[in-house]
């Protein structure tokens, strides 16, 4: 499989295309936006496919602001949007508590906004934000006593994590009916930065490490939005579109769904990168290999516009 | 491969297999002790090994002492050790230093002794301790500034480790020459208490995942230790023997280094895993079992005492 340029199709074959999309689930960090700068012609692209009658979804991976936070974030760069159309990890993760049948109490690593999409599906939690170290470690692990009614532990981006909240998670999961799930495991939180960032996926990876177990992961590229969309959106897997700059989070997440799949190159992966790939002897690799790729989501305006222009029937689907 | 209870030999094959080793290496914590609490017996049994003529190293992978510490805890258990019988993670460190030339500054997640040891061959760093989060993440991540002259980072046991230990780590070791060193991957730290104690393993696993780079890995099962004991105190790996109460870090190490294995029952690993592990198809798992095995170190001392009493010329090697 190799991934083609979108502007070099044929037109037909663009029109084509574009008919058999309704639904676009787009990535932002990477493609609309980078950190707090918009995309030069990203919020206009995304306008042109809602006049052409695609159903927009925004798709982030990001757990720390809870929905209308999101909301918040996408309308100050230019994208307005509903808030079914705004999916971000932490209701995404409320989604996965209330599929499950799961009320109670939870020890939560992670911010304010993974706590209050909690907190509306009847899940509470003790309090978060620093858990300061001031004793040896004989003290703090015999001081620690677990709170029975404690079930799950939901692990996300938390700027305050740190070894006792580590070791309570852990201890939690000592229980193997204690449920466990993780919001994303993103390496590095993007950052416009020469310091490097760690990300959610390295507070799961040490947890998973001492807890000898695997937590369900509700981000890209896991397939729990699929199911999201299904169920809750009435998504046509088949008739969707992935727009992403990841080929291993947002390419992946495409191909494990069924999505048609397009990578723009102004985020993290390269075309140079997407070649390797294509030459990988591993299936898995080969999975982040996109259907299309293009420079930036702007070069879809001009081939969207003819399209709009030459076949007045597509503005509606 | 399958494990031989040992007290099941022969007894000339366990006075030809005693003949046929110089040196013992011991694990501590599961073998000679549980956490405060000496193990019956063991410490006769060590100075038995001794009175054979045998030369005797206490290895461990602890990283939070250095070596006089070390020795410390060995003395209030019952155990008397020269210094270079004292192999702590802190002081192997420190070794793999000054065998690959390096002096400088580092950068370290650890505690005290590690540093004593660091210090001891020339490397100095920043203030370890507590690195308290008081601001948001944007001003976490701008008020960070890289010290140019940290060529290094380490890591080891800490009981501070944090959100902003780890964006420092992984920000010099976004330099491809910054050379990464984890003192040992041990999941959990051993400690008698209903919680779960996370080990330097799980801090290791989130260092390497936000980095995407490896670090060299100094505790057991690594065979750095091999090196050390060859060139430092002239040990012959065929005339060793391991003894530890764990498959996938004593065993494996006396696997790996051609020494003999002998494993105990009175710490993390039980027969029916070693029964386990003697069915697997992977080549790996199968490192994990020993040449032999006793309920508890004590178990020995009677073979000893009988090898001693028969063949006279046993006494010394």
């Amino acid at each position: 499989m190799s991934a083609t340029l979108l502007s070099s199709l044929p037109f037909e074959e663009f029109v084509s295309l574009m008919q058999s999309i309704d639904t676009i689930l787009t990535d932002c960090d990477g493609v609309l936006w980078l950190e707090n700068f918009v995309i030069d012609g990203s919020p206009e692209t995304i306008d042109l496919l809602r006049k052409m009658g695609k159903k927009v979804y925004f798709v982030t991976n990001n757990s720390t602001k809870n929905r209308n936070e999101f909301l918040g974030k996408l309308e100050k760069m230019g994208f307005t949007a509903s808030q079914d159309e705004a999916l971000c990890t932490s209701y995404l993760t409320a989604c996965y508590f209330q599929e499950i049948g799961f009320k109670g109490k939870a020890y939560v690593i992670g911010e304010k906004g993974l706590c209050e999409e909690l907190q509306k599906v009847g899940i509470t939690h003790p309090e978060i934000g620093p858990d300061v170290v001031n004793t040896g470690l004989v003290d703090l692990v015999g001081g620690f006593k677990k709170d029975p009614e404690i079930r799950a532990v939901v692990i996300g981006f938390d700027l305050h994590y740190n070894f006792v909240k580590m070791l309570k998670a852990c201890s939690y999961l000592k229980d193997p009916n204690c449920i466990f799930i993780a919001t994303n495991t993103d390496e590095r939180f993007p950052m416009n930065t020469e310091n490097v960032v760690p990300g959610t996926g390295c507070i799961v990876a040490a947890v998973e490490k001492c807890a000898g177990r695997n937590a369900v992961k509700i981000g890209k590229p896991n397939d729990f939005l699929r199911e999201v969309l299904i169920k809750h959106h009435n998504v046509d897997p088949k008739r969707t579109l992935m727009i992403g700059d990841r080929g291993n989070t947002d390419i992946l997440l495409g191909t494990r769904c069924g999505f048609k799949t397009l990578l723009v190159l102004t985020g993290v992966t390269s075309l140079e990168e997407v070649h390797e790939w294509q030459k990988s002897d591993d299936p898995e690799v080969r999975k982040w290999v996109p259907d299309y790729y293009l420079d930036r989501l702007k070069d879809l305006s001009g081939l969207l516009n003819k399209c709009i222009c030459s076949t007045p029937d597509s503005t509606s689907k």
